[in-house]
């Protein structure tokens, strides 16, 4: 058992490292890289999450998780080895389903879509972008197809951001949210004249709003020796470790809940990544639970 | 022939991405990273070195190309792609010599040194630095005997810079210059007064330092839309490939010469790196023929 742990935490570690490039390489691409760089760009990206692919689904992976699952009830199931051994197998058993091509392909394309959704943007061009969202949205249904579903094709979907998550249920909590939503709205709109926000589209220094918002930031509890701050087209938030995480922000002159609001939102994101137990790193265990749990910490703080 | 080429050229592809990705960490830890992600990327540097050296060394590269260098004499020797069979052949034999263990040693021990060399810069403590460079020079050692070499240990190092060069054919060179430096230095020290260069210690704006630069090597023609500028501890030039190059500096406010006269060198270096054949991309041929010729444009320009 001891033997078999330390393989796969040694197996995960580097798989874990090639994660991380691959986050630097996407964080790169929206922060600093030149525009010309995104060709090659997109190649790196898919070579090492091919490469990461290939290394997590051979069959000796395969064979090791199967006899730590079979051993897995000698483990204390809160114990962060139990953890490793259940996340693990269950990634090994979606991952083993894609074929490494359709990886390669998709990563590829999503990397390309990105520079071209930029240009897109900045000239309001969607015809620009079409073709490259059309592409995405068919490799996308290749591997729900890959992965497989019983009732509605978006549950192979929404696996990746809520594990055993259906789109029944989330159907469901729509249909709730939506039934107190559109009368509230509807008072609101009844009531007339909305409210004045005449002070929040003023003139705002950008230096002043970007120090202020890492103030806000820094007293929240973030942190910036294990963490950093840059302007991106969207505001988004990657983690390379617990100890190197990489918020973003966007600032208009003329907008001041845009720089804030993002800042403090995209730090949500950040200190819950910053929190995963050190101990955890590179298992593959230091990453979220879900997509929920992620944006409940950033909506919180925002 | 040509599903040979096909295949080295499809397997050194993937190897540069690789590489492309280190650099990509590299440029990272100098330029951006916090002082906390350090343990990690020396962790992320190791696991992609090792990896880009298991993909490059196995049997089956060793056959391919042992299979191309039987029919190198087929390919006209100025064309591309018998400089890339015999590049490749040429890295081979020397990294089959060494262990991968080593290559994941060495690339850890450095990249952590470069964290501890910055805080020891720093804090003018080379105490803090020394255990840091004994290990590298340690390894450095042990990578040479793996080489092998005939006269001189140093033959095998230097033969990464210059290839084929030899430590005394370097003696001799350094010797004539020296002959000649020697007297000069006498004779300009004997003067007595030195040159007033007091202007160059004024101060100098910084950003306005920057943007003459920026202005300067503009106009010399470095493509901004293949590459970037930003600040270092140490000026830099790093390339993941030529549409993407990577040049740093470091500004003084009351010395005008470090930024400047570093964006022009490294700016130098830069556009060495941009000026590689498009169709050379990705064949590991688009690299520096050797030190000398690289330092060669960096000093021309400066």
């Amino acid at each position: 058992m001891e033997n078999r742990l330390a393989e796969l935490k040694a197996a995960l570690a580097e798989i874990s490292d090639l994660h991380s490039a691959l986050a630097l390489l996407g964080w790169d691409q929206e922060t600093c890289m030149p525009a010309g760089g995104a060709p090659a760009r997109a190649e790196q990206i898919s070579t090492l999450s091919k490469i990461a692919h290939e290394k997590f689904t051979t069959d000796e992976m395969g064979l090791l998780l199967d006899g730590l699952m079979a051993q897995l009830h000698t483990l204390n199931p809160d114990s962060d080895e139990a953890a490793m051994v259940r996340v693990a197998h269950r990634d090994y058993q979606k991952a083993k389903k894609l074929p490494g091509s359709l990886v390669a392909d998709f990563t590829r394309t999503a990397s390309l879509a990105v520079e071209a959704w930029r240009e897109a943007r900045a000239t309001n061009n969607f015809a620009m972008f079409q073709p490259h969202l059309e592409k995405i949205v068919a490799l996308t249904i290749r591997k729900a197809e890959a992965w497989g579903y019983e009732d509605h094709i978006y549950d192979a979907l929404l696996d990746e951001y809520e594990p055993e998550m259906k789109s029944s249920q989330v159907a469901t909590v729509f249909k709730q949210v939506r039934n107190a939503i559109v009368p509230l709205v509807d008072a609101i709109v009844s009531r007339g004249k909305p409210v004045d926000d005449a002070f929040l589209r003023e003139y705002y220094n950008p230096q002043k709003q970007w120090d202020f918002g890492v103030k806000v930031i820094t007293d929240f509890g973030f942190d910036f020796k294990h963490g950093r701050q840059d302007k991106s087209t969207h505001p988004f938030t990657t983690s390379f470790t617990s100890n190197d995480v990489r918020l973003t922000t966007r600032i208009m002159e003329n907008y001041l809940p845009s720089a804030l609001t993002g800042t403090m939102h995209e730090a949500g994101h950040g200190m819950y990544e910053q929190g995963f137990a050190p101990s955890l790193m590179r298992t593959q265990v230091d990453d979220a639970t879900s997509l929920g749990f992620h944006e409940s910490q950033s909506r919180m703080w925002e």
